[in-house]
């Protein structure tokens, strides 16, 4: 695979550690028993990752000259919502995943309950986070942050999906099925961070659904190489278990249309992707560069 | 036990009616696949309960003169919170328990995994409605629920009670660790509710720490009768499992105390909540009400 241009992989790595400084940041500590819940928070929340949703937040804030304090502090908002739902995912009643970015699960380093309290620990910090004034001095700026973020992530998006994936293991779906699905599952949170740099930016309703349709095409995208992944990447490559939804039998992109079709179909969603940026006259160049990334990515 | 008043008893079941009603307004329903956790979501929040949170959040809103569909939802917010922690808090990894309220539990009557997408869902949707314009019109009182109910429920709060509920079970604590416990466990979202009606009304910092302290108050002599009704109640009272704290060789405010003086203990904590009240004149009754009824009930 071509590899990424080095200058969005500096661009991607310098966020994450800035991300990852944030978040260490605004994690609690503690030094009674409950530390336990808190260092399981952290290793849930630090061990990596490629931090696309923060890379999300901070480019899209970028374009309405937001604060980058307060583009940081939504962009662990949403890494929060995001590291949760994988602490959750990966138990043993969901996927029941060992590992996860070349390391132990939660559940695996602490034990379930744990993981169960870190998850639900992590979601509600997000919340916290947004409510915060350092987030936005405009309260109702805030209040459209949480609002947008706990549908993304609820019964109707991110929750929604997770639980149709569940099902999807008895069922039989068609392409349209797995759409949404996925739609829900990893779609909603990805167009979430690229639309809250809008929000904080009181971004015009145009500015703020072009940001939508690019991060829904990016997110489709984004899942077609992760099915990709599994079907031909090898555990070392990608740090995490492979050849998962073949053995659970699971219908997915690569099931159903075939790898090359599946390659394929990513492409035109990321350069339909890259079509909805038009509406930022060339200045989206963070945005551009990451719908490629998505797809020539080998983890 | 002496019985509640028959009006305070009437004021809390219809009360608990006009929640039922309002929740089940709120709660997603689809008819596609993941209706499974919408399903799910409704059987762990409209299965009864005496709905205490929310008639401690309509207790206070009433003396400040807020609006009843406003205090209702945010009534309808706590109580999603409060659900959500009865379902994660009942799976196996944690208390294990089949029995919630007469009625097998989310993950006895679904399964685990959709159990735990339903406390996320539950706990997702709070956040929802708090931000939603029909919960106040001013974004700030919308933020200022959020952000308190945030560190309630959180790794501060009850979530991190949870945990050290969890470390318990393996420690020898004291009545100081007890408390602070069962302060984070169930104490934080209790005065959240009752101060909720003081957010929401605009209320001075006088009126809201009177609210604080009271319901701290309460919420420790709840507990301590929660822990009496453990030790003594039968599965029929009570409508769920008992004698599991004394089975799990859990400290306890019963176990360490002894029952005499735990029921002392909670009828001084009742008698100072009251004392709290004074800050109100008189106008309180409900939340007086609701003090002498915890520590008279035997469920």
């Amino acid at each position: 695979m071509p590899s990424v241009s080095p200058s969005l992989a500096e661009r991607m790595s310098s966020l994450a550690s800035a991300v990852n400084d944030a978040l260490d940041r605004v994690l609690p500590r503690s030094d009674f028993a409950e530390s336990r819940l808190f260092d399981a928070m952290r290793y849930g929340a630090l061990s990596g990752g490629k931090r696309l949703r923060p890379f999300l937040v901070m480019s899209s804030a970028a374009l309405f000259g937001v604060n980058e304090e307060c583009a940081l502090r939504t962009a662990v908002a949403v890494e929060c919502v995001h590291c949760y739902s994988l602490i959750h995912d990966d138990l043993p009643a969901m996927d029941n995943s060992d590992l996860r970015r070349g390391k132990p699960t939660v559940h695996k380093q602490y034990d379930e309950a744990t993981a169960i309290l870190a998850g639900d620990g992590l979601l509600t910090l997000a919340f916290e986070i947004l409510a915060d004034t350092r987030t936005h001095e405009d309260p109702k700026v805030r209040c459209g942050l949480i609002s947008a973020l706990s549908k993304a992530a609820g019964a109707s998006g991110m929750v929604g999906g997770q639980m149709l994936d569940l099902v999807a293991e008895n069922a039989e779906l068609d392409i349209g099925a797995i759409t949404r699905l996925q739609r829900m599952k990893t779609g909603e949170l990805i167009a979430f961070s690229a639309e809250a740099g809008g929000i904080l930016g009181k971004a015009s309703p145009a500015h703020l659904s072009a940001l939508r349709a690019y991060a829904h095409d990016l997110g489709l995208a984004f899942q077609i190489i992760d099915d990709l992944l599994d079907a031909e990447g090898s555990e070392e490559e990608t740090g995490k278990s492979v050849g998962r939804d073949a053995k659970a039998g699971k219908a997915t992109f690569v099931t159903i249309l075939g790898l090359e079709r599946a390659r394929q179909q990513a492409r035109l969603l990321s350069e339909q992707a890259i079509r909805h940026l038009g509406a930022f006259d060339g200045r989206a160049q963070n945005l551009e560069d990451i719908a490629r990334f998505v797809v020539d990515r080998n983890k």
